[in-house]
């Protein structure tokens, strides 16, 4: 398996934008700029920031323009990167100096129709322009496709619609395809199947793993990913982004699950655990709640230290 | 890999003893024998029910004589077990007519003299007359071996030391020996790097995985162990044990997690998943709080009618 070979794990944090989208309450600008600069000094290589949808679509993330004008002042960032669903939103998303845009669409067709309310082709065609002006600038395009591993109103999703769209979307010159398991029903044999059938045609580096935890499955699909040359993971910070259909439930997979696991299995990946752990512990703070992420409960009570095990006391009836 | 030829895998449940013990408030006698009955319904083949210790050191399985007499009485249960630390455990538990019981040790000395306060050759000595009452009882003995991964006291453990008190357990008339990872610190590599060491003289079928997902590593340790032969997993109710270090930090592998992606992958468990599923919600209820279970959680919303996912409503944003 790769995993004996180490080598370097690309993670793309999604939480400010894929988590914040769904939080019940609007996260002031100025937090969703620390809680960036923390992920920053984290070192995460890639951080989605925003969304430059119709405000009226996610009230929480409304403050696209504000949030891009204030990180466009800071030094260090890491790249920076926002959801555009158009050329509208592509225009407001370069006017804020952004390098890379990533556009979204569904594996099924009921999915697309629901969530963006175009068919796939309608999608694909609406998306040409909005490549050929980020050709032109100089500009990166990723592109999301959700419910890869399952569609909540088709159920099962073949891989060979998934390998159509991905080859559309690289086509049209997406640098990467990140694949959705939108609602977290994922396990690792169906992975190896869907991985196997894409990439005997599309190379390993085109493709991103984007993994929900809501079954606690994303870090064993991720694992089978790794194993298969994957080596773009999609997380959230502390598993930020809960699931929409069950309250308190787990959604996106947390980065420091996928930090841990990745270091453990000696991938470099850039990222400072500790200081990652104190992002998460930020956004804990920001949002007045617990996160999911469990990596950053049992870290971040060690946090001063590190996650030293010697440093753990353990009950007399432990096992 | 193993999942491409689907078998039958054994899961093996602990949660109300491994879960219980560390639980603040002590849980009615009647309520531990609804849970397990619950359990039972749901099809788990083997429940630990409880602990055969000194009741002063772990206050929380102090009713062990009450409990069993209980389930005693009870038609229909599978196999109900317990931990016995010494002669004089066993033969409270053979006097309530238990067919299996648990011997338990550590894999690093410091572990082992802090949790049972005695080296591990002293630990190994006083197990040969509990192995010798057993076999001429026909009792079956499992042993757990603790802090495999990682101790919090010594660190890393060598494989060589594993497998060294694996073969002891064996010879000893262990009819399988359950490896634990107490702290929660595996990783898949670290995982593939054991196995191979244990299963170079030691039979896959004698070994069973106790896997704590403290750092969200449990499933992915699990998936590594299914690829390389290994058939029975330990797991919790509801993830039901918390870590003692880390309060509100995930402890056991929740066996709804396991067993979502067991069948997922085809595995056949015998486990009816909604069932295991109220069973959960039934340990929710009598704790008064939310598990860390996270599939618990997500067909918990869906309860009534199973896991499906075409039942599932998602927002117009989600991803």
């Amino acid at each position: 398996m790769a995993a004996g070979t180490p080598g370097r794990v690309r993670v793309y944090e999604v939480g400010p934008r894929d988590g914040l989208q769904n939080e019940p309450a609007f996260v002031p600008t100025e937090d969703k700029v620390a809680l960036i600069d923390a992920l920053a000094t984290a070192g995460l290589p890639a951080i989605e920031a925003t969304s430059f949808v119709n405000p009226r679509w996610i009230p929480p993330l409304a403050d696209a323009e504000n949030l891009c004008a204030a990180l466009r002042d800071r030094p260090g960032l890491p790249r920076i990167t926002a959801l555009v669903p158009n050329e509208k939103g592509l225009e407001r998303a370069l006017a804020h100096g952004l390098r890379e845009v990533a556009v979204f669409m569904s594996a099924s067709e009921s999915h697309n129709k629901r969530n963006i309310n175009k068919t796939r082709a309608e999608a694909l065609a609406a998306f040409a322009p909005v490549f050929e002006r980020c050709r032109a600038e100089g500009v990166a395009v990723r592109a999301y496709v959700s419910v890869v591993w399952g569609c909540p109103y088709e159920g099962p999703v073949s891989p060979a619609a998934v390998l159509e769209t991905t080859e559309r979307l690289l086509d049209l010159g997406a640098y990467e395809v990140s694949l959705g398991d939108t609602i977290g029903v994922g396990h690792p044999r169906q992975t190896r199947e869907l991985l196997e059938a894409l990439l005997a045609t599309v190379p390993a580096d085109r493709l991103a793993m984007h993994m929900h935890d809501t079954r606690g499955t994303a870090l064993a699909n991720c694992l089978v990913g790794l194993e298969m040359g994957i080596r773009t993971f999609d997380s959230s910070v502390g598993g930020l982004g809960g699931c929409p259909y069950a309250p308190g439930a787990s959604g996106n997979l947390a980065t420091e699950d996928l930090v841990y696991m990745l270091h453990g299995m000696g991938f470099e990946t850039g990222v400072d655990l500790d200081r990652l752990v104190a992002a998460g512990m930020l956004a804990e703070a920001l949002l007045g709640r617990p996160l999911p992420g469990r990596a950053l409960k049992a870290l971040a009570a060690t946090c001063t230290t590190g996650p030293a095990p010697s440093s753990q006391p353990v009950s007399a009836s432990d096992r």
